[in-house]
């Protein structure tokens, strides 16, 4: 009898289906998966996953267990489980999955606690979460963890800014930061799925709309990127000067949030950061603005000051909160919690091959490399991330160029040429 | 006691939720309801429309209802259907409906029987259907009839063929060959909305994609563009040489059908005609592709055809249905019914809001001119159509330019200038 | 020895092999020159054309000359004259050409009065200057024309101006209303051809900039399009409210020149009007603002009110001058004129392949029909626009699909569907 | 009297309205100049310039002068030089300056050699051909080097190749690795001016057109993003697999040259290497195929090998040869150099404001720290380069955000969250 707590088992044949299609697109991870149930690299280790519980990310778990590993899972964010796909995960894998959708704060604990119970040699997580927990509540277990790998942005700030105050006690891998995890899962992946969850949850036309997208990082610019192409005029608010520079160049208008919120027919966050829009910006609001979050948590758009502050809340349709503030109606989306995960399915699953192509790999290079590891910031070798994207073409069926000896000692001389 | 025939009556709080928020995306038909309340322009006509039957459709009933007539609806295709918002007609605001999300074909013209049963003045079609059994089985009911309004270009296409062969007996309406209809309910709408049902069913990465769109008309080069912007290579094919090279210059590929399957991962036909993918195609497919429609009913890709020669089929997840023929998968959508009413929700409302206004300004139109009306398609008068996007703009607030005297003197005269 | 005015023989060897390069472009052209050098359907026909005097309009002139006709040129605008071409087509191809690039208002209308000396039969328009010419002061020509073929907007609004006040004396075709034409040329010729000649003229980065496009024909579309193309955050002012609505709906910000030209960067206008830019928005215009214009002569912007308002005028380079106006500087570019073909080398070859072929074509179909011609304004046949769309796809080696018999059934049947 | 090499000093009165002109487009080089006018910071400095002799660049040696160097200039491209341009400096502002365009190889070495001649302390390098120099002919004059800034992406690949092999004895600053540098200039300036030098060569309508760009570095995405702007439909060429899965998710067609050029209309290299295009790709092309470079000096075609296999060559226009190969016409444009300076005017003055910002403040960096600098090389610090985008966007007055307190701690800390 395995661990778990899900929903209902009798979603399990459900969920086998949604894994089956996203594997369909995980070309990368597939071949990494073939490969690890012969040689299973994994043998021995014991791993616990807090990340959004999806069938992109079954497929890293059943890679993970194929190449030797006793793994767990629970989910990063109370709002992007997919029960039938947890289901399937214990009933047909058998993996020791802890996640149910719209879990409460105390169950979305608790099953951290449940996957560190298991006493894992490495983490992986999305945000810091069990990293997190391991250096406050549970430091007994710092000795025995190789690694911990970090999926996103704001976590391997965070886990930098452990480093820097010296927090730090164990070696990390700074996932996101592979060139084939950040430049095409924060890019296009959070692009597509963002403008998919504010469409499901909303229905409005995008066509003619002032869309304002805070931040303009890897996230907020394959937003921007999409909701242009989907006829929406682009407003971006930055507090980089080159990043905003570069939005200007790309034919954005850029502004600050005090202004823009005034004019903005939608608004999204994708900052990584707090308070980007806080009750101070919803006063401002047109009637029937809309906002949203894809960046981080909840935190980056203050939904609980704007629900105090609102005379009156209805939800109207999933996801979609109308909440009367002053004499005007605004809309709020999934609660303030990342829209893509909430109203949307979270990233498409050929994108995620990548992203988890490094979270395998990087499980890999823990277990390689665990005598000579140190207490620092690790990122994938090149050559690895390198290796991923060619992977992928090979999978696209799409060749490139190869340099020539003569190219190669041209770009390695400095005597030849003028 | 209302006749009907929906679902489950208690759907009815959620639909009218939805139709409220529909409402709130719906500017101009709001004015036009507004007007029509007070005075009351359609009072004594009884009005049957066959239309999808959401939530933009229901506030166009209200609207009608509002000026006066008793209306009646059904659906013009069984899986657009909300079934809560049918709900809500009857429930909430007393309008007879009959439509069954999912209904089978005897239902489905049951229900076209059921609103004529009404003995309507005006009809109102989404593809000619009641038009039809007017002229076919229903003959008696055309000398009742003072006119039909028709919301698209392939029921337009079927009404002037009917013209043609002498076979039309009453007024007809061509509401999609107003400028505010046709250029933004079939670029805009249908752009935005197949997208969005094609991610629905799929959650596919379309960045990337080798994306076929079948059609360069309105609805097709407005397809062609989103799937564009989010990052997909876009092929059209088309049968007439000025839009193929409208759509060469507009930067995508252009090749012949038998071409572009090859080399598909994703076929979305938007013709509004039959047979675009046959067997033929299917079988020059590539494993994994992934094949729709958006066009005109189910007849633009032979699904039959697909399901009889495949050697096993199963649903792997709502509207993604996965048929192995000979040794490779592929994928189609929907049953190739409408993709963007299979699965997601039609039109944005902002969008039917001018093509509904156009509807209810079509039936003011056919009273106040019955007596003088004669057997011909007519198209809404410029001056109407213009309105209408200057109501849409001020529902906007923003302003345009107005030509001074001097100006349109100069545009009238041949004799200054140069 | 040939009757003509030009700058300089001597320019001939360059004009010709500009000549060939234009050929090379004009697949269309070529294969009309080849049947008419067979056909000869022009014989006994005097062709005077009054148009810009470029390569382009240099390979017209050749083909109608293979086709039997005694052809005579003379320039449609002072500024676009490329010298070296007017030089080659009297020295190497002996068509009687009169034009001098910057000659003055006097020398303009000589070279229309000379080409009418020819006594034609045929005329040929860029703004119906001829025509005017001979319904004004060579009234008693009238009778020896055949026709007259229009090639742009504005004239053809003269021809229909002129034909309503009854003032209209012979058949005129509007050669720009075929879709091979104004589809073409109008958006994609205007649209690179004006981005290069602003370019040209100020080498200025388009990406980021404000750019104004007043007007959303498709000469407007075209550069709003291109413009945002190039990085820039286009801005559009419309009087039209459908046109407005579309400019919406493509993600363009849309608002009355007042506003726009207080924001403005770059303004270029495309309207087909006069007074678009007045004094009164040079006034409101930023520091350092650029004004242009590419639609219509030069009336569009007030060109002569500016620099009597200027404290100060020199010319920084070709086609820019900066003018002092208060205390700001503004830039205005090729006098007011057109833009395309003041500082860039007007449309591209092969978007005036398809435009000339329809001129061709024209002066063909003034001859077969000579006998039957009305007093009216004609347009071309649409199997002949087709026909020219065929041939570019054809030279483009692009295949495009045919209709069986089943699906032309379907499209002209109603009984069958659904 | 100056010492000078240029065409023809009677030219700098056009000179100097271009460099004004470009000046007033370079807001932040200007704040620069008049801060160096008061602080003189290069006081008793001499420095030597191997750089495009354009406006811009003459803006630059104005401010360095300014700043209190004694400044010479020479050009980097025998090509790019605006020969009223250099005639200014010398003339108007009292800089030695040798350059004339289309100066033979011989001239180009020897310019070379006259300013450093003047024994510079300070050297600035496009290509890092002065830095060559001093590394081999004239080694004496090394110890009097205080660094050497470098331009180029190509200079700084040759700078880094010399430090691994020990080679390098100077501090050299990678200018071009500033983020205000390679992410403006090279993407935005190369993508504009790239597209106007093959347009002003060509006159070719880019719509429809098959364009293949080798490369997706900065400068190839640039042209890439452009090229796409114009309506070509693109196809990227590249060898690192990363930034070949970039340039699908962006929705470009990728392949391996060997297949690009069988279809290609437009070929423009981008890569920074050499051997991209040579005689085994000239004998696929297609007829009528135009070939270009944007990259690196001439090496990147093998221009030379293409003249030599051609059956006849002869120039139809400037910047454009026509060449039989076998019995087709295929076109090369400006000799295979950079056609944005071959054919255009280089990058825009905007753009070139922030680039030359840098190299200022390189100067001022190497005058401040000279006793401290080591042999490597260097980066401007990120607080400079931040602040050259801070400067330009308050030039655009464009506002953005800034980081409350609690925002700073929240990214800093990790222990709030989640």
């Amino acid at each position: 009898m395995i661990k778990s707590d899900v929903k209902n088992l009798k979603l399990a044949a459900d969920g086998k289906k949604r894994i089956e299609w996203a594997e369909s697109q995980m070309d990368v991870l597939r071949l990494i998966k073939k490969r690890f149930a012969k040689e299973k690299p994994l043998k021995g280790i014991k791993l616990a996953a807090c990340l959004h519980v999806t069938a992109e990310t079954a497929n890293l778990m059943i890679t993970l267990k194929e190449g030797g590993a006793d793994v767990s899972l629970c989910a990063s964010n109370p709002l992007s489980t997919q029960d039938d796909v947890a289901a399937s995960l214990v009933a047909d894998y058998g993996i020791p999955t802890f996640a149910i959708r719209g879990e409460d704060r105390k169950s979305y604990y608790r099953h951290l606690n449940d996957v560190l119970d298991f006493h894992p040699h490495i983490t992986t997580d999305d945000g810091a979460d069990l990293v997190t927990l391991l250096h406050t509540e549970r430091k007994s277990q710092l000795k025995e963890v190789i690694g911990s790998a970090e999926e996103t942005t704001t976590g391997v700030i965070r886990l930098k800014a452990m480093l820097k105050e010296g927090a730090l006690k164990i070696p990390v891998m700074a996932v996101n930061d592979s060139d084939t995890k950040h430049m095409f899962d924060n890019r296009y992946g959070t692009g597509q799925s963002t403008i998919d969850g504010i469409i499901r949850a909303t229905n409005v036309l995008l066509a003619g709309k002032k869309f304002v997208v805070a931040g303009f990082g890897w996230c907020g610019r394959g937003l921007a990127s999409r909701a242009r192409g989907l006829g929406a005029q682009v407003i971006v608010t930055e507090i980089n000067p080159v990043k905003a520079l570069e939005a200007v160049m790309e034919g954005f208008e850029v502004m600050p949030m005090d202004e823009a919120c005034k004019i903005a027919d939608i608004i999204c966050t994708a900052t990584g950061n707090k308070d980007v829009l806080t009750l101070k910006h919803f006063k401002l609001l047109k009637e029937g603005a809309i906002i949203s979050n894809t960046g981080h948590f909840n935190v980056e758009l203050d939904y609980a000051g704007l629900i105090k502050a609102g005379k009156s809340v209805r939800v109207l349709r999933n996801n979609l909160e109308e909440v009367i503030l002053g004499n005007k109606k605004i809309y709020v989306l999934g609660e303030g919690r990342l829209i893509n995960l909430a109203a949307a399915e979270g990233h498409p699953a050929s994108v995620m091959d990548m992203s988890f192509a490094n979270q395998a790999l990087a499980a890999e290079f823990f277990v390689k490399n665990r005598v000579k590891l140190e207490v620092k910031v690790y990122t994938i070798p090149e050559d690895m991330d390198q290796n991923i994207a060619k992977l992928k073409l090979d999978s696209l069926k799409i060749g490139i160029d190869v340099l020539t000896p003569a190219q190669k000692k041209y770009l390695d001389s400095w005597q030849e040429g003028t």
